[in-house]
């Protein structure tokens, strides 16, 4: 339950009657269903801001107006007395909930998000985005306002807004060194987006696919929701090893290969630039297809990030996945996909059905933001300043940790990641830190063993930190003791 | 192939020779991989607008080089010889992009959509949408001017942007008699996702559920694609007949209901008042969700629509759909959904795997529009509008069909739907327009018998509807020839 509504301290009604009115009045328009679980007193309180007692007094109004029920073990729940007269049931919204074939995210996913949102005081290592400190929130709120929004506002074109493709050929082949034209590329709510597709699309529920290992696909229950079996790719200081492709297809008959070669989430790691010439070889030579997912590059703190596979990609072999998200705001939900144009095609008519598209006013402001002469001074000031905190974070972490954590510096990306040389449990980690106001993913969201730490540097405030490393310091030592 | 480009006639090159080079150039850059097949000679030319003999001559300059090879019967193809002293192999993109799980469109759809691209004079009967003169563009242009966009453009919550929620509480009070709470609604693009992840997240392969016969469900591949088995409640002139619910629920234990009562699509009909209360009867008895899909309710020309199943909706059993794309701008992608908290988490927990949610710049003008005064006073154009161009329509069809068609006089919504009283065949009926000059959508896509059409007259411009109905009449008399 998101509780926007706080009661009102000055009112001359007591607090435990606004909650019970107001518990009432959300039973009433639907949200808590007849016989759906309503939250415990303890949560209840602390989503409040009011002592458990207030909670506990409210709930015995409701139980003594006979509109809520507890049962020891079983919770609050709202009463199904008032209709048991008639024959009437409500559905039994639990059952369907439980039943879709979609999978729900992963559980620490879910306990980041619900913290974040319930407290904003926490420092954020935890989301895979960039501050409000990095993004270009002012130019764009200028650019808004000197180019009014004249577009008709219909449905737009299957494969993205025109402009915004025309202006991604010129980008790709600047930026990426990849050559390609507006109908080969499709418009994305972010990489996200363009995997999914390529999951529900281009595969069948049993099909291999290889990931890397740790990677961000792990993160994903909707590699599994398709019904994909994955196979690991172990990633070293030089990334992925593309020999290991010959072993998966010949054992399990892969049938495409994710990577994301540049700054790879989480690690930070590069695939070197050999190993990215045998990738595309052992790919062609087994016609497997490679989605190359390239969302950091542009971060490249030396503004000299490796070419990506797509740009050596002679035989069309590369989908190519890109994304504002992590260069500028990941709230526009602008992405892209360069692919043949039959799998463009494919891919855009299914997205039709799913979403009928996306909205025309963020792919207009992306496409003026690449082509305004504020994005490379964005794009500069952004390495630097992720430079900077990185920096911080390593200071910071070989200050407080020296001899805890193990780490390579990375050369650009969002995130650092960090072995913990002592034995640790995750859990007891994350809910210490969590405690102490900091928030952090653990490595197992990316199916690493326990004891591994993914920091975003790029989210919190750069003065937040060093703070932040020190209270990770005290949760891990005191969860050690 | 979507071809933007076209040849420059000033050039001192001639040009197929110019032709020539640009398809090498999307060759080269993987639009179209080695071994792909290549529009036809026919087809290619009337794309670019010159004759088929200029393309023939394109096409034998590339043969010539060894880039490109053509067989009777099976087309023109990028070679693969170039490649074929190496083992090397493009991936067999033809069948990754047959072999996924998700369904494509229905080919009507995607053959309007095709045409709606190639030429934009054609008279759209066809797009379900408003048209520029009847969108809030103006007023959308110039309160973006106005409140230039200041909000940290990081992910959005899950649910949606908390302002529009907040702003659709009052809205859903005001125009739709739902008393709701921000926690209950979910922002999605358009109906179409909400729709979307219901069938993902709330049902399973298998699960039988019943729709509108003739109903938009039929149109979208999205209910097969999600394993569901449909069956049909027949629609008169006062709506579906609740009682038909009760023999699938026993004959097929159907464990949804998708409706879409008032202003039904394709149809116009209206679910009278009686048959809601016994609709909400029949699936509180069975314990059986409702689905209330309800787009097209405020553009009721007398400006008093029937209150929603929503409102009558005592037991939390249904799950309510509205949308912005039929009242304002479809290119906002802008819509939500009011249900029970449980499985609103559950959907907005599904949807971050599938697109990270939507961008905050399309909620933000929604909210915006919603609480500025110049809402009310655009659905009073609106409707008025909508109105006119209704009688245009009705006027025009008499005129020139008096005998051969029958439809009922919709009160609302955005089409008319018109049952032909001769035998004709759908798709010569179709093309035979199409090359007049006018699309529209043949009733089977709706699932209906042949010999239907469904209008929609809120997508020409104004002055063309009159013009557009001879010119199916045309088509019509033509075919029955």
């Amino acid at each position: 339950m998101i509780i926007i509504w706080k009661p009102d301290r000055s009112s001359s009604q007591t607090l435990y009657h606004q909650i019970a009115d107001e518990i009432e009045r959300r039973i009433s328009y639907g949200e808590f269903p007849p016989g759906s679980l309503l939250p415990s007193e303890r949560k209840l309180a602390e989503q409040l801001g009011v002592n458990r007692s207030t909670v506990i007094l409210a709930y015995e109004e409701l139980r003594a107006l006979g509109i809520i029920e507890s049962r020891t073990g079983s919770g609050t729940r709202v009463c199904k007395n008032k209709w048991e007269a008639t024959p009437k049931h409500t559905p039994n919204w639990h059952r369907y909930v439980e039943g879709g074939q979609f999978l729900p995210n992963l559980s620490y996913l879910r306990r980041i998000r619900e913290a974040l949102q319930k407290d904003s005081s926490l420092i954020d290592f935890a989301s895979g985005e960039l501050s409000s400190q990095l993004s270009p929130g002012k130019e764009i709120s200028t650019q808004m306002k000197e180019n009014p929004f004249t577009e008709y506002l219909g449905y737009d074109n299957p494969q993205g807004f025109t402009p915004l493709r025309e202006e991604l050929v010129s980008y790709l082949s600047r930026y990426r060194n990849v050559q390609t034209t507006d109908s080969s590329i499709l418009i994305t709510s972010g990489s996200q987006q363009s995997l999914y597709l390529i999951t529900q699309c281009l595969l069948a529920p049993g099909d291999a696919v290889a990931i890397e290992d740790p990677s961000y696909c792990y993160s994903l229950p909707m590699f599994q929701s398709a019904g994909l079996r994955l196979f690991r790719l172990p990633v070293s200081n030089n990334g992925m090893n593309p020999e290991d492709i010959r072993a998966l297809y010949k054992k399990h008959r892969i049938k495409m290969i994710f990577i994301n070669p540049t700054f790879q989430n989480p690690t930070g790691v590069c695939l070197d630039p050999t190993r990215r010439m045998q990738l595309l070889d052992v790919a062609s030579e087994l016609g497997l297809p490679i989605v190359e997912d390239d969302p950091f590059s542009l971060t490249s703190y030396d503004g000299k990030p490796p070419l990506p596979l797509k740009s050596l990609d002679q035989l069309g072999s590369v989908l190519y996945i890109g994304s504002f998200s992590k260069i500028a705001a990941s709230g526009l939900r602008v992405g892209w996909m360069v692919a043949p144009h039959s799998v463009v095609e494919r891919l855009a008519d299914a997205r039709q059905q799913m979403d009928f598209g996306l909205s025309v006013v963020p792919q207009k402001i992306a496409a003026q933001f690449l082509h305004s002469d504020n994005f490379l001074p964005h794009l500069e000031r952004l390495r630097m300043h992720l430079q900077y905190r990185r920096d911080l974070l390593v200071e910071a972490l070989q200050k407080e940790l020296p001899n805890e954590l193990s780490f390579s510096i990375p050369q650009g990306g969002l995130h650092l990641w960090c072995k913990i040389n002592l034995d640790v449990n995750d859990n007891q980690l994350f809910e210490e830190a969590l405690r102490r106001g900091v928030v952090f993913v653990p490595g197992s969201v990316y199916g690493s063993d326990s004891g591994y730490v993914r920091f975003t540097f790029a989210r919190p405030k750069e003065e937040e930190i060093t703070l932040g490393v020190a209270k990770f310091a005290d949760a891990l030592k005191a969860v050690l003791l």
